[in-house]
């Protein structure tokens, strides 16, 4: 028995690149706008006398803020340090069974990493032909079921009455549905926690509330599941969620008008760069995200992507099975969008 | 097989009471002084707008602040969302055996609940009668090895020498020493990282940094074992540490002389508190932390804890074998220590 036989051994996650300096940063579908003017005031106004004690522990003011936002209680509300913590809890608590997790064969590459880290088995299902997601095949025996939606990188949204199919067949298994990038086009199924008590929805302020900087996730589901949750994360760290940001993400929460500013800018900006993509020969996929799936019949998606590098134009590529045609690439200013498509057009007229 | 089948339930972990308002609180070994004036500034000039942006994942401005605290490498320092975190992260890759994990009968009260949410084998080693640590206890077989120097919640510090027998004798398992409180009178024993790799030494910026409020905390080992840890925390959670406890965090380190400005009075205050507890007949274990550990031969602890809170003074009690007739009493201002003194006279006399 040596030293190294003591110690876990996992193979390390690589996050994507962060590139610093004057680039186009269109790779880790953060938003493009600074946080509300309401968030900057937040932080200043932060009582720093106060940083010398434990944050709150019950997070009062920030689940009071998102219930604002949704018709939930404070006891459906679980808070976390990013929305992957809240993923990561969510999948050690409700993903308990000898039986495979389902989740898509195309999706957020971190589902299949924390299986591994907590030793969950799981299945990949594949997506269908035209990426989509087939709602019958997660109609099955399975010890679980997690769905991102709209998906990545797809961008392509699962309708709410096809959520509510694959809650309400599951009603012996947690479905999961990541909803990170939900307000760019999708409609969340969150009321749907009120009629079944194996939903939990996951949501972010990473993308939509434009605060990837201050780490703050959330889950809502019924109490029963939260209150088990609760205790699996309070036998983790009791205090996940530090003071500073606590107070930015209930005044973004509270922000409703730069929310909806913010994210129909995008939209438009999607649906400019995805006209202007269809005009130089691309093939985008439907997307209801801040971010593009497309693939051009003529040129290699990996050439695109180290033509755009040069540019200083970062997008992300994926060089995996069944997607290594395809560029993901994150909306951001109507600026940004136009450099894009310039430097798009410089490489293929 | 049921919902309630597939979900994990575990025994919620129960943290200390956060009384809220004008009280003394003495019961969570926080610091009693604000952050640095130096943290302040850190924080009113953070870039806003970037927290649209995801946080540093190499986090290199806090790791070169704590390059100038400690004679480290950057690959030798991990950092985490509170030490709590640091540590359960440590567990999860380091205690990895069949064989059982030591630690005190009478010590930080999270280790067993990690090595239940992980399910590690454990054995609690008794302290000896005077609640000191007898270092051959944990020269044998076992799956790693945890000790809190100073202890909690008891203050006692173990001398570097002995911790060093134990880490020297443990050549095939980690040992973990936890020095939430080694500021505020013991050693650390970081240097021995570069002479053994099977130590790993935990520190928090919640304690002698007065920063609890920002959750950051940190450990140090070699390279080899930070790279082990590192890629479970990163197939866990890619960006634990948000961009505002970052610049927080870094500036209390900088600031070398506002520490030992308040670690200084702490010691202090301490030295003041125990002559006066001694004055009226308490007997106080020594102390290395900025807590105290005492016991009356003449009252109840948890009358003396009862009453107390009556007069808004909050201090810790724990209905525990061997330790339910000692209060803990955090060492705070001056001031409150005074006041602290004053009740305790009146309850007395």
């Amino acid at each position: 028995m040596s030293l190294r036989d003591n110690i876990r051994i996992v193979e390390p996650y690589v996050p994507g690149e962060q590139p610093q300096g004057d680039v186009i940063k269109l790779n880790t579908n953060e938003s493009p706008f600074p946080p509300s003017p309401e968030v900057v005031k937040a932080i200043m106004n932060i009582d720093t006398d106060n940083l010398r004690k434990y944050p709150s522990f019950v997070c009062t003011e920030l689940k009071n803020a998102i219930m604002q936002n949704y018709d939930v209680a404070e006891d459906e509300i679980f808070l976390g340090n990013g929305s992957d913590e809240v993923l990561a809890l969510c999948f050690m608590t409700f993903f308990n069974s000898d039986k495979a997790v389902l989740f898509p064969d195309i999706t957020y590459s971190f589902y299949p990493v924390w299986c591994s880290l907590y030793g969950i088995p799981y299945e990949q299902v594949p997506l269908k032909e035209d990426f989509t997601i087939s709602k019958t095949d997660y109609c099955r025996s399975n010890g679980g079921v997690v769905i991102a939606n709209p998906n990545a990188p797809t961008g392509i949204l699962l309708s709410s009455e096809d959520v509510e199919y694959i809650v309400r067949y599951n009603k012996d298994s947690v479905v999961i549905i990541d909803e990170a990038y939900v307000d760019f086009g999708g409609e969340s199924v969150v009321p749907l926690i009120h009629k079944y008590n194996n939903l939990v929805v996951v949501h972010t302020y990473s993308k939509s509330r434009n605060l990837a900087g201050i780490r703050v996730g959330y889950a809502m589901m019924c109490s029963e599941l939260n209150a088990a949750l609760e205790a699996v994360k309070n036998s983790f760290n009791s205090y996940t969620l530090n003071t500073v940001s606590q107070a930015a993400a209930a005044a973004a929460a509270a922000d409703k008008a730069y929310f909806k500013k913010c994210t129909s800018e995008i939209k438009a900006n999607r649906a400019y760069t995805v006209s202007e993509l269809d005009r130089l020969g691309f093939k985008t996929l439907p997307s209801a995200a801040n971010f593009i799936f497309s693939t051009h019949p003529a040129y290699s998606a990996k050439d695109i992507f180290e033509y755009l590098k040069s540019k200083n134009i970062y997008v992300r590529y994926f060089n995996k099975p069944r997607i290594s045609d395809y560029l993901r690439i994150t909306i951001g200013t109507g600026a940004e969008m136009s450099t894009l498509i310039a430097a798009l057009e410089e490489y293929i007229k």
